[in-house]
């Protein structure tokens, strides 16, 4: 499957498309400037590159042409970049990774987007695609350890079945991730700005956190209701 | 210790009163009717009759006149139920425990209320008190079966670090959860808001999720900067 990540030289962007990649995954990093994508990905495999990884940086519209997309702008650039794709990305599935947040002293707070999440402006920015929300909680600086063992539930949320199921089958792809269905797109607003209590966590503790989720039933015996 | 809860007659508080009194606090549960309260502890207590434990139905000013005191109204009545109280809660630690929640369909939705979150509006409603705001995502049933083993992480925040601290204390003296401090009280409309996400995977999934955090050092190690 070929993943393709709008703005993908962030930090959780460049830490999805290598565990995507070492999933099996054929990975493009769009960027507004290739050059700068091509210089992002080459350094992000540096580390890895005994492991073969299928990962190039190219421009955001051939991103979005890829069999999935993940949106993985800062936020404030999630409309617009998306709102000029939107021919590129069509009826697609689109996987939205950001946040708004904002740092104060030493915490992050969540600011509120129009339309309550990035998620959901993403969305009415893309009225034919299928958007679902995953991901926000993965600390980027483990993702892209590719010799850490991750374990962490990934919250996924959408308005459409099919987008949940599979943005749920591509976190599912990352060992060590179990994706959990949590409702529909409106989840997103609280999804979104949970991350920023996880952060100011991970400041205070000098941490990474991840999140995880006691007392849910095995892997695939429910929750697709 | 005493502690008061008040509008301890709904699940939530009922819950703490239990684990509370289980670790050897004298609890209060308050209710607008004393009648009720005394009515909803009998019952509460009624399974654990060989434990001995200290709690008793009052009104809410009785709660209010305890060494700690737990807002765990709904979420509409909190504001007003802590305003009546404010000569007798004066400067003492509150624990905000309650959430703004709609069901709509098969998910919980979360409400933005007035200042962002019930803890930071109760805090506005009690200038001279110390407010934190905690034990949002704990799974009420859950805390009710006295002989089920908790394993929760329980994130913590205030504006004042005595109250966070005191916070963090009465929750670590329930068996199986650990207090995370997640900064200023700007966390609680994140913390209380991802409530609804936890409710909805729980009805998604028929389960009763309590949330874990990965990657934290161990207890006591930092967080408290």
């Amino acid at each position: 499957m070929t993943v393709g990540i709008l703005g993908g030289t962030g930090p959780l962007g460049g830490g999805l498309a290598l565990r995507l990649a070492a999933a099996g995954d054929s990975v493009v990093i769009g960027s507004r400037d290739a050059q700068r994508a091509k210089a992002v990905t080459a350094e992000l495999l540096e580390p890895w590159s005994a492991r073969g990884l299928d990962v190039r940086g190219a421009t955001n519209p051939e991103a979005a042409a890829c069999d999935v997309v993940v949106m993985a702008t800062p936020w404030d650039a999630a409309v617009p970049t998306v709102g000029a794709l939107r021919d590129e990305i069509g009826d697609k599935v689109v996987v939205s990774v950001a946040n708004a947040l904002v740092k104060q002293g030493r915490e992050l707070q969540a600011l509120v987007p129009a339309r309550g999440s990035i998620a959901a402006a993403v969305q009415a920015a893309l009225p034919d695609a299928k958007v679902a929300a995953a991901c926000q909680h993965l600390p980027a600086s483990s993702l892209a350890a590719l010799d850490d063992t991750l374990e962490a539930d990934v919250l996924v949320c959408s308005d459409h079945a099919d987008a949940a199921e599979a943005a749920a089958a591509l976190v599912g792809r990352i060992e060590g991730l179990r994706p959990v269905h949590a409702g529909s797109l409106a989840s997103a607003a609280a999804i979104e700005a949970f991350t920023a209590v996880l952060i100011t966590v991970n400041i205070r503790y000098k941490a990474h956190t991840t999140l995880r989720l006691g007392g849910l039933p095995a892997p695939g015996a429910a929750g697709r209701g």
